[in-house]
């Protein structure tokens, strides 16, 4: 029985929570947010109890876990302090928006020991799966191109958007660790092209709100993300790779399998609306994968070097973007 | 070089018109109408002429084979006419819409030996073409159930439906005709329902616009079939045939492929309007088939007897939903 | 907090002692089978007792409702039994397969006023229950023809069938149950064909395998069903629903989204693979739909009336397969 | 009626014969090519006449207008030669590979006041004219991004590809055509990545047979275009246009409608295979137009200018590739 202690009561940690919960080899022990009622609501929820401190799990013996769910700029300073206390880390990504700051806090997980997870929860989503593993048998030969497609919604909270280190660093960059795990190399040149189409507030923030990239490997396999803040069509998870005997694509998925038909034509309903539905599989996929790394003492993945790596392209796509010219890879900071 | 005349300058005359004009190894000489101008307007944009009578057509030496295309009830002893002058014959659906007429005109057809082509156009679809193509290779084993969706767009003209002996013998005739072919066999057991939900008009003429169709062959194998003289969604022609190893299956078609995404769900366009256009392309094959018959002295297929036995089906069907209780084939007047 | 136990530790009691202990407001206390092992095994992983007999169970004051999923020979013995015990019941179907059984079995549930839950789960699923809810609020205007599809990937164990009651009384009775719940009414008239297509050892204890059933409501609409415990691409489920202003139709589900393309044609996966993946979502829903009736007083749908009111068109198409005649609903045993 | 000749007559010279030939207002008189055989056996089959020379074609007073569906390296010289003639010009793109020699050759066109009609014909296809028709209309509101997929079943005979110039001014042509066509400006800025996947004998004439272009216009939108020469699944032609208010799409199109369900999973077959069938509409409704024009005195579209600066967009994509870095269409020379 392994017990988690949760950072972060809001929409990623209450998945997590009752993730946990449903999980017959874990339990839940504590949860921390810095709005109390928020953690308490949830704890009473699930049954777990209200930590008044992060430290209060830090230093809690029974604690073996903790999952870090809380804004994506305290992620870093968590890790470290839970790296310190020797616990096992579940974090949702980013470390860092900073590459400095991520590869700092990377260093003292090492220097401790302990397991640290980066939640890119989309490789533990049965599509996303079952795609790079029929890639790696072989069925479409070997890859050549890989188009990615990502749009949200609607963009987040400006606030949000502000902290956020942009499109590149916060919303991409789960495509660039899909790019990465799918293709199973990183790019070495990056190009992106962006613009703001979807919200003033963004632009006003120097931040694109809609980009394509395009992306080379050493080897000349080519990779295209495009990804936008704003779909009113909804969530829209794309993939397309194309190998040297055909290709695997990905396509959205939907609550239900209901068509109507009539005289206006032929509709269907919108995909799953955002994250939380899209990839609650997958939420419940990575737990469990997490919970059986602890239990057999597998190292998981992707880590903390796999969350660096992503970063790195979108530093460099980000820089790209500002420049208008094309960036290797060595250009950007690195280690 | 096939001389061709024409009876019938209506909707589908003048599809086959241009069918004709078209093909190079055949040319259309004269066009017969009741509407002396629809003749004539036809006529002039093919280049054709005009027949004062169908008699100046059938006794046209140059003439060598007629395309029969007016009101069903015209059809029988237009063809005897062309029988008896010696003509091949190229008629629409149906021969008659009585039985014991449609075996005497049969009969007049045999006893002068021409050809006759019976044109049931779905059997030169690409698509309905291709399923009996991969059904009689094996494709899905042995087949056990046949399901057909016909569905129209919208009832016809009330007179029409008075004349044309009700949903099973005029429109529910083609899929009879489909069943058969992709069975192998005449079914020899039907059960009818049905119902007026489209037109209560077409109720006081003691027909049904809607119906639903159960028949079983000899060897146990079922067929189903269901029509509606409406459908607000457009004209709906679908195929599933299941076997021992699988199912082969048809869709609707549809003049593009654009679909729109938008906050009220994902769109496509209605199928094909109608027949004229869902067809177009089985309309030229037919053609093109009735003419390489009539060079290589092959008989064509469907004839009249495919007429005759779809009929007999139509018949049973008809029966069946006055009656409340399954027919026999046997039941049916018959030779 | 609802106690809940469990009798039958099969593949469906699994699904439900699962769903129970994931549930917030309940708890699984013990877990009865005629196979003590199986019981035990299921109730270390979830954290139950195992009872040493049913009765253990029925006379637990701390067992507010119990769960039958055995056999289904046995059911309506631990329905009467729990009714008398005063426990609220969430049955599997049927109450029994004999509709005389059913009635005597549902008078001793209303003579001790227990709650009585038939799980029909299709009702529970997203897809299912979307579509009627949409048909409710006149989407495609008034109902007019339904066409069911059900088809299993292979036939059960032939000893499963024997005990079954057949085709329409076990398998069949889903749709049966859908029908009238889609449609809002009972049809009155049903007519059955049927065959062996899958396996002689069903025909041979007097079964068929693969059956057709077209009933009738008084309204006059139109339903359709079509069933086979055996089709090679998988679990297909679907549904269309004809109305005077359009069509709601339901496709199959899938695991993936995953398509592959290459020179033998583009390929799908087959449907998610049989009812316990299909419907994992309809037996969480159902449970809690169950657990809300009981916290909230109300009488949950469907009950036991329902699945007596299904089993009487079984009961019907079981009649019609055998005598190749339409049954009219009066015809067969009532109350 | 309007009196073509034809030059030209390979695979899309018989195309346009035949398309001649069915039209009523227009008829075929010559054919020419350098090949006499072949012109010869078109000429048997659709009833015109050969003509031994270009100039015979030139001279005819009779010829109201010459189609030119020669190799592209003759296309210059050809059009001049029309021009001069006075001769409405009905030519396969491109006009030329070479910048400095389209200018030319237009000048002289222009000169000589003569009708030039380029014959992209995906203008004509149903799809993308209803695609861009709806865009037009404000359908999904103002458009940001535009995505154009066109892949090729397989590499063109290698001294095809060496005097074509290469991917981007031969195949991807097609696609800065559509581009343009569907986003109303030409983009400014084109950056290219390309590889060579399916031939080394491409790669050794210096060409890409894969490219990925992104491309930006001076309002901000994006555009995105993939080609590749080789897809094993076959000729591949989709597109995504997200504007402000949702997204339009256009898919492949396929022969038949026919799908197969088995223990292997649910097969579709390819596309339709090539240029030839996939737009085999297109190429009569171009045709269809072109008269059109010629009768209303209307100018065509797409003319002359329309494939210069599709070319212009052709060598920045090449230069790009070339340098690795981004082009602004200002470098390319231009007029």
């Amino acid at each position: 029985m392994i017990t988690f202690s949760l950072l972060g009561a809001g929409r990623i940690g209450r998945v997590h929570a009752n993730n946990v919960c449903r999980h017959p080899a874990a339990r839940l022990s504590l949860i921390y947010d810095v709005d109390e009622s928020a953690a308490r609501s949830l704890a009473d929820k699930v049954g777990a109890g209200v930590a008044s401190s992060p430290d209060q799990i830090f230093q809690d013996g029974q604690v073996d876990a903790v999952i870090i769910g809380t804004p994506a700029e305290t992620h870093a300073s968590f890790v470290e302090d839970a790296a310190r206390a020797g616990k096992a880390i579940f974090c949702e990504k980013p470390i860092d928006k900073d590459l400095v700051r991520t590869r700092q806090c990377l260093d003292i997980v090492k220097a401790h020991g302990v397991t640290l997870f980066l939640a890119f929860q989309r490789r533990f989503d049965p599509s996303f799966a079952a795609l790079r593993r029929r890639l790696l048998e072989g069925e479409v030969g070997t890859p050549e191109m890989l188009f990615l497609t990502s749009r949200d919604p609607a963009p987040p909270p400006i606030e949000f958007v502000r902290r956020s280190g942009g499109l590149f660093r916060d919303m991409m960059i789960h495509d660039f660790d899909m790019a990465q795990w799918l293709l199973g190399a990183q790019p070495t040149k990056v190009f992106a092209v962006g613009g703001c189409f979807a919200s003033p507030a963004i632009r006003e923030l120097g931040f694109a709100d809609t980009a394509v990239v395009t992306m080379t490997l050493e080897s000349g396999v080519i990779a295209n993300i495009n990804c936008a803040m704003r779909a009113t069509y909804g969530y829209d998870q794309r993939v397309e790779v194309h190998g040297s005997q055909g290709m695997l694509a990905i396509g959205n998925r939907y609550e239900t399998s209901v068509r109507k038909f009539n005289q206006d034509g032929i509709g269907h309903e919108l995909p799953l609306h955002f994250f939380i539905e899209r990839y609650a599989q997958a939420y419940i996929n990575e737990l469990d994968y997490f919970i059986e790394c602890l239990n057999t003492g597998r190292q998981p993945s992707p880590n903390g070097e796999d969350g660096f790596r992503s970063l790195q392209l979108a530093e460099a796509a980000h820089r790209s973007w500002l420049s208008g010219r094309p960036i290797e890879l060595s250009e950007v900071s690195t280690r």
